[in-house]
């Protein structure tokens, strides 16, 4: 097995526990704290603590000179090139509101490169995971793997978004309406499960704004795996978060970066 | 048993083996058809239809005497003043994406009163079922009670909504968004899930627009058994669908028509 490989099957182990601990507290009756900055409501609960604490704790006995960046603790800063990103419930939203959409991702950079990333999705009992030249859909212990569509014009599209507010600025909300309207749907709630339904072949395009690393670098192997194509608005890379553009392929991608700075 | 307990059995065993027809199809590569008037796109499967078929038929053997009302085939219309009013897949649109919001719902009226009704949501294995006086969650056949939140405060209150796109006009999209801005926060995307949320105390609110008869009615014996309210946005019935409010208590519906409407 290749440390590639390697990597990939412990972040699958890693992620599949500790999805199913943030399961345990899905729809109990958690406090809610606002961590936000008093304008934007921002929750976090025990669960995210302890999830990500849980996999620090996997991350340090396993690659102990490895940095670590989570949503919920201070960076662990190594001077090794290698570093886990980790969210430990993504869409804490949805997950308080008893809406079964949230995840638990994890992902690997060596520098600037993404090397394997993968999301846990409890409620369905679903994995994928990818090292960006291929992307497994795990289920039940079965491996398949994931495949975009190839679907190519914006009219046929499937559109995904977490939600309207997320968009910075009066600009990129009117970029992001444009590729609306030129879709033939768009589902909005979608969190970290809009991307797996994009590796998976059943939405076309996910656009979103003010992610944070944690967010989308995880799930960047999964889609390029998959064959599909993820940059931020401007075609550079989306690892580092803000306006992302997920797209099943270039063509897609290349007719929405048009509208979005349209 | 009384009359409305058989309803209310004979519902449940009918939507739950309906929605595991549905789930056959979930994620199948299955043939998406344009229902809509070319302007909006409004899709409907195989499934849709084969599912509706079936409850007909469950329908037609137990309560021969009995109208149909659903939203794939034409009426069928009897001297009685029982209708069963069928939604076989609500949230076609979430349905053809993958993703698990998606359910389907089955309700009765006696002329204008709504008697029971249900929701069953194959992805979670989940049943919710009610008779405006109590309203059950069913999963793994462990039955208990719904009860909405008592959050009084639209800044405390968690808002749900399927699309911001299903208003009909630019004065109820206004309105919605008053309420949105002054909730904690919103999910969209939420199909009928946001009203089984309701109901079972997760969120505080739903509004939304557009709705058919068979997309609301199913859910008003569920909410209003929980001790949530349903009306239209003037107060009247939500029972035929248009602009729909549902709250979790008496206080936040007041403060949410007020905005609706201001």
């Amino acid at each position: 097995m290749s440390t590639r490989d390697e990597y990939l099957e412990f972040l699958v182990a890693t992620i599949e526990r500790a999805g199913d601990l943030a399961l345990r507290y899905f729809r109990g009756r958690l406090q809610v704290d606002d961590k936000g900055d008093g304008r934007v409501f921002d929750p976090v609960t025990r669960a995210d603590r302890e999830v990500e604490r849980f996999i620090r704790e996997q991350i340090a006995a396993a690659y102990p000179g490895h940095n670590i960046i989570g949503e919920e603790f201070a960076a662990k800063e190594t001077a090794d090139s290698m570093t886990w990103i980790i969210d430990p419930i993504d869409g804490t939203r949805g997950f308080v509101a008893g809406l079964p959409t949230w995840g638990t991702l994890l992902g690997l950079m060596d520098g600037e490169a993404c090397v394997v990333g993968g999301m846990r999705q409890p409620c369905g009992g679903e994995t994928w995971a990818g090292d960006g030249r291929r992307s497994y859909f795990i289920r039940n212990g079965a491996r398949t793997e994931n495949k975009t569509r190839s679907c190519d014009q914006l009219a046929d599209a499937v559109l995904c978004c977490t939600h309207p507010c997320m968009y910075p600025t009066a600009e990129s909300l009117a970029g992001f309406n444009r590729v609306l309207r030129a879709c033939r749907f768009s589902r909005f709630g979608t969190d970290c499960l809009g991307y797996g339904m994009l590796a998976g072949g059943y939405v076309d395009l996910v656009i979103e704004g003010g992610l944070s690393a944690y967010d989308i670098m995880p799930l960047i192997p999964v889609i390029e795996g998959a064959g599909g194509i993820v940059t931020d608005w401007q075609g550079g890379s989306a690892a580092h978060g803000g306006l992302v553009l997920a797209a099943a392929n270039e063509r897609l991608h290349e007719q929405a970066m048009g509208l979005l700075n349209g």
